[in-house]
């Protein structure tokens, strides 16, 4: 007993190794039109017609995206909700509706996050901690975005037809659910082995619509954490893969990196950056969001780490802390990431 | 190894116990003016002379309570924010703006949650796993609720004098935050020995002042999950000690639970009803709010806790789960509870 009294699974000063392999057994995205359009369309699961997904407003749609990537998510994995222990999950609104609406019905018990767009790797922190810790067997982890719901949340209606500068981003439209399980089950998607847990980061950006350069600094301080907690270098993780920093945001990071002794230009990827393709309209310096990270993880990672092609990666969701009364009291926007170590199952280092 | 894949902790269909001891090593409340002047005045660590506490808005007034609180309670408990591994911590707020700007100073690693007026709950659930699965020693958990802050994101703006009904509660201007620790101290406060996680729960209520009616469902569910998975009756707790379901959702909860064959009527006991005297101007129903439950556990629970004329109690934080948009569209107010059974260190059972 005394023995775990030293926080034996705790690395270094914000790092955890998972003391039992964690599985992601399955999992689904769910997007939206353009997403489809864009460079992934392929890999998703599914794709709305339209931005509604059969709802009368943005809020129920968004509500769907969860809704339906966890049933989707939970047939892949063959178990029903009465296999899951907990859901672990959010949103980017206000009082995390979409979450409450979306979920309901599954009467699971539920943990509920708020990380802004750093959710999807905050859910699979806490969701590792559960069964790592020997508490369930199988938990769902799921986040989403939605375009037309963000910008109503954040900005402007989308009558009123704003118009957002090239260092904006487009938020997804999307939702991403997770299986994550104590259990190899047949056809795993990749084991989890570390977490790295972020702090907010605030270097006093205060442009809402440059959500890149404010999330940087919190990617590059989780990124440096991880490496010097697991005393690894950028080099032992196949791609080093941030959530939403969009092509502004990729810059800053290399420079902050840069600073901190570590190159990761080579093997750097962000979601926001993969998920459209560049030009594609109205998405300009890439793609955004809790559904960002989220789906690109299920629909495009998962498969790249199933496939062996990646054996590693470093898993790093990033989050803008904001809202539209903080925004026009003057407030900064922090930023927070939440980092996540994924290994391929079928090729282990 | 392979025994951990049973999740050994998990009891029942929707509780854990914990692995090991887990202390309330220390915690703090600081609450408003009107909470000062109530019959728990004499309890709390501070009180503020107005409810700006110093800053210039509501917001920035909400976020004065979590970083005060939290202050207080690592200085309680002989620690500083470097032995403190994470923060659990959230608030009612869209995307939980007080607890960002509240706790970014400390650099502390950070979860955030949102569970609305639960989240007290939910904090020292996912706090107590995270200790209890060898992932840390200490966590600090905080939550917040401010009167002024609340009415503006959820009602009207202050200025606007709104009227409110008799089953509406007063939210709680206040802050509280605990030390939870795998290692005893010198003056623990109580055991944390076992959480039931709740599940959303809809009865399809959608007057928004009547918080009292839509919570009252969830909590009779996680009281009955707790009861059942632990095979206790009401009487093997000395309280049975609900958030904020002020006088009219006590009578929802006695006859819910009556319904599923519980009587607690003998031992049950809600915060929102104990931090305002009845009659006290403006608090109409009881008080409500992240801060309700949580400064009532600190400054008075704890206390009886701490001195063993409570041996064991069932602490339910109670949450409503709606926004101005989620209503306005008009949506139910679904509720969520989380129970943490916490028991006294001086007196076991």
């Amino acid at each position: 007993m005394e023995n775990n009294k030293e926080a034996i699974f705790a690395v270094g000063k914000q790092s955890v190794k998972l003391p039992m392999p964690i599985y992601i057994r399955a999992s689904a995205s769910v997007v939206g039109e353009k997403e489809g359009k864009g460079p992934l369309g392929e890999y998703f699961d599914m794709i709305g017609d339209d931005e509604l997904f059969g709802c009368t407003n943005w809020e129920e749609a968004e509500s769907t995206l969860q809704k339906e990537a966890v049933t989707l998510a939970m047939g892949k994995a063959g178990i029903s909700k009465e296999d899951v222990r907990y859901l672990l999950a959010g949103d980017l609104l206000g009082q995390t509706i979409a979450t409450s609406f979306g979920l309901k019905e599954f009467e699971v018990p539920l943990f509920g996050l708020y990380g802004a767009c750093s959710t999807c790797g905050e859910t699979i922190s806490l969701g590792s901690m559960i069964l790592g810790g020997g508490f369930a067997k199988n938990v769902v982890c799921v986040t989403s975005s939605h375009f037309a719901s963000a910008e109503k949340e954040f900005r402007f209606p989308m009558e009123y037809g704003g118009q957002r500068p090239p260092c904006a981003t487009r938020t997804v439209t999307g939702g991403g659910a997770f299986v994550l399980s104590t259990e190899k089950g047949s056809n795993p998607k990749a084991l989890i082995t570390g977490v790295t847990t972020g702090k907010i980061v605030d270097m006093g950006v205060k442009d809402s619509f440059n959500m890149g350069c404010s999330m940087a600094p919190a990617a590059a301080d989780v990124i440096a954490a991880n490496l010097r907690d697991f005393q690894r270098d950028p080099g032992d993780y196949d791609k080093i893969i941030t959530g939403d920093l969009g092509e502004v945001g990729q810059k800053a990071l290399f420079s902050l990196m840069e600073q901190r002794g570590f190159d990761i230009t080579k093997n750097h990827m962000d979601c926001g950056m993969e998920i459209f393709d560049k030009g594609q309209k109205g998405t300009l310096s890439g793609g955004s969001g809790c559904g960002c990270a989220a789906t690109v993880l299920s629909a495009y990672i998962l498969k790249k780490l199933e496939e062996g092609e990646y054996k590693r990666i470093l898993f790093v969701p990033t989050g803008a802390l904001l809202n539209k009364t903080s925004f026009n009291e003057g407030q900064t926007v922090p930023g927070i990431a939440h980092a996540v170590i994924l290994e391929s199952c079928s090729t282990p280092l």
